[in-house]
């Protein structure tokens, strides 16, 4: 029995007995502890919390067990998370306990902690998207204003099934140019990527079928391959894109229906597709009539030409993926697919019975910025700016005895580890420099622990994670 | 074999030898003769095609018959629909069948002609939503301006799981004037209603379960539980509610998983739920462990008490959904849910999983239109406007000889038919007026042909309608 004692903000010290040698994970004795002291007044509503550090260092538990404790307490209404200055006792009881209300599944694989209202004040390093402070914000900002001053359809009016035309018109000669050959007719809108994701394993997918993924790869692909309970057979990444030999093995033994795949910038480890990995890649395909799912969210970080599988494929064998999310806006949930027209047409269906599609203002600002050219100046900018900091950011990384999983020529990613560390003393390193990790478990498709971590460049330069990085990368005390 | 001779509006003459005799339907015949007339540059890009009507009475065929080859033309990228003035050749030629290319499934029930682009010409008598010229157009375009100079995070971040905290601090809010107890944790945002929906048919149903619905209903739903091989049981929608005898008996018989009931101006009869009927169903509700799923989109088109389910119900039986759809604006997406903290977990878990949650950018416009009051003005307005036309149009109708399912109090929606006339005489009357309906086969859970009109109240006044719907009450010539 561990007893320790810790103020508040204001001062209230707080006894939290936690028992270590119970089978009740510590992560629920913290959050039954902290409900009970609120449910009982001791910590009175509008009270601020410590901070995640403080209270994982008083109670000797890993931060992550006081950021899991602190998200299920403002889940259920206890705790109220406060933009960039932290968690704070809510003003009214909710009423219904904290084991009632986990929204972001049972699953506790830290999927979502990213997204999660309340962790302002640590820098997330591994975040899988762009500082707000780097975005087109004077573009974006007129785009919108715009469009609220035009058509009011816009303002008002659903979308039709495909998309807006106009948008799709743009988006056709945006693929003209990476020599993706589809007439608006085979450009379907989404909301982002995952959703396109989502509508593909609705229709091509049923229950019990086996599908490729990259390992490690996209979370979210993970977690929805698993809901919809498709079995998933993981093909490592290389440096050159997916391996072959792998690939190969597991086409001629289990025919799966599809491969899911990043050519470019891939998410976690920033490799991208050699040309002659992509020429044997669709050779194997037609041998043994595979679907690739190529998800090409990260295109516009690269110019000039890349190694593409859309722009190779001649049988409309790959279904093409992208969305504006990670270039432009988040916010906005804009992204779009490419398809054949049969597939396309039930994807169109399935779009508009499950949500009576997208937005036609979102569509219709991001139809905008492609239009008069303010959306491919600002990402001219980005990849200026990505490319200076992924510079700076290996040269840091090597100097501090980090290992990369390769040197990314673009994109947002480097995927690195300090050998001789593992995740849990990373992540101790990290949150004493309020920086807050992602697992590389998180990118294993059956969620493995990992030594690796993606992070992302745009944050590098940021003084924490400096610090962070140069602690981690010294030698470990003997 | 039937040989009409049509001039475009170049004055070019159409032969279209369409034959009657074929196993091929008209429909086909009729799009494949257009395509081959393009592709063989008869009509030459930028042509502009024939009237609707125009092309059905020179071919001899319904109205409907060349609204679907249009629109298939369309989807195939033949055609293009031209915003307010017709549909005309496409400069590119797609090279692409039209077989191949009809995004809006196979069903062909016209659920979703209402939703594509190119009739613009023509009155949506029977669609489901306002006229934009209704809308709070000042009201959101400042909203919208407002939140583009906020808080850049609202134009670039994503949202969190359960939606936007400050939304749902203001939902909580409207919800307890409604005399709904639901604290903000209990609050999840949607697109939508149909986005909510969809998300509790995939996490509350498997394929081969039994639910009840309405009959009339909501036609998406329909289609979104056929797609999701759920069977359906229909409950016929009387003036008080749904009709309880045949509700009693189908619960006894089959054990359904939830009945999906429209509680306040029923979509398409604009019945509403007596208090009487209300708590007869809470009782059956409770006798057989039946979960309900309580769509209110048309909640703020009633000022004071109304008869509500989620009102009544203490056992959180009930699950509540609403949008803005309806009331402020169908292209923002923006819609919630209500219920039970274990199942708005999953709903979170899955709104992440299949497309990393809502719109940021659009909940906080629709969070500040709430906080500042001009979302309540601007019902105010819409309900008073509502019910003068409500009460014109029912006396109009009267008149006319047409027959009502019941005098609505308020929402958007009467329910008509004129005794004696089936729907395609209907149809063949309105489009002679530029009037374009919804069949009311759409409304039947099995796509069941309906003399029965849904008519959207807020068009009724417009000359077309006025012509169209004084014509067809007169007596049919003998």
């Amino acid at each position: 029995m561990l007893n320790c004692s810790l103020k508040t903000s204001e001062h209230l010290p707080m006894h939290l007995p936690l028992d270590r040698t119970s089978t009740t994970p510590l992560v629920q004795q913290l959050t039954d502890h902290l409900q009970t002291w609120i449910d009982q007044q001791r910590l009175r509503p509008g009270a601020r919390l410590p901070s995640i550090r403080a209270l994982a260092r008083s109670q000797g538990v890993s931060a992550s067990c006081v950021i899991e404790a602190y998200d299920r307490l403002v889940a259920s209404g206890w705790l109220e998370a406060r933009h960039g200055t932290g968690f704070f006792v809510a003003e009214r009881k909710p009423g219904l306990a904290v084991e009632d209300a986990q929204p972001w599944g049972e699953a506790g694989d830290g999927s979502w902690r990213q997204f999660r209202e309340g962790h302002d004040e640590l820098l997330k390093l591994g975040c899988g998207w762009l500082p707000s402070s780097w975005r087109a914000a004077t573009g974006l900002a007129q785009a919108v204003r715009q469009v609220s001053r035009g058509n009011p359809q816009d303002l008002f009016d659903y979308c039709p099934p495909l998309g807006l035309a106009s948008l799709r018109q743009q988006l056709h000669k945006r693929l003209a140019q990476l020599g993706i050959a589809a007439g608006p007719e085979r450009i379907l809108t989404t909301y982002g990527a995952s959703h396109g994701l989502d509508l593909l394993v609705r229709t091509l997918l049923r229950p019990g079928d086996t599908v490729l993924v990259e390992n490690p790869g996209y979370y979210n692909l993970y977690n929805l391959l698993r809901q919809h309970q498709v079995r998933m057979l993981p093909v490592p990444r290389t440096v050159e894109g997916p391996c072959l030999a792998t690939l190969e093995a597991l086409l001629a033994a289990h025919k799966p229906r599809c491969l899911f795949i990043n050519s470019l910038y891939h998410n976690p480890t920033g490799t991208s597709l050699t040309p002659k990995v992509a020429y044997r890649l669709l050779e194997l395909a037609r041998e043994h009539d595979l679907r690739i799912i190529e998800d090409d969210i990260y295109a516009d970080f690269q110019e000039g030409p890349a190694t593409r599988l859309a722009t190779l494929d001649s049988e409309q064998r790959v279904i093409y993926m992208a969305s504006f999310s990670k270039t432009l806006s988040s916010s906005l949930r804009v992204g779009y697919l490419v398809a054949d027209p049969a597939l396309l047409a039930r994807l169109a269906e399935l779009k508009m019975v499950s949500g009576i599609g997208t937005s036609r203002f979102a569509e219709q600002v991001v139809g905008q910025m492609l239009a008069n050219g303010s959306y491919r100046k600002s990402v001219q900018r980005l990849r200026v700016r990505l490319g200076q900091h992924m510079a700076r950011l290996l040269g840091q990384l090597e100097q501090a005895g980090w290992q990369v999983f390769c040197e990314p020529y673009g994109g947002m990613f480097v995927w690195a580890c300090v050998p001789g560390r593992d995740f849990a003393s990373l992540e101790r390193l990290a949150l004493e420099h309020d920086v807050l990790l992602t697992p590389g478990s998180a990118f294993d498709y059956q969620g493995t622990a990992s030594a690796w971590l993606r992070i992302n460049v745009a944050y590098g330069q940021d003084s924490r994670a400096q610090a962070f990085l140069q602690h981690a990368g010294r030698p470990l005390p003997i």
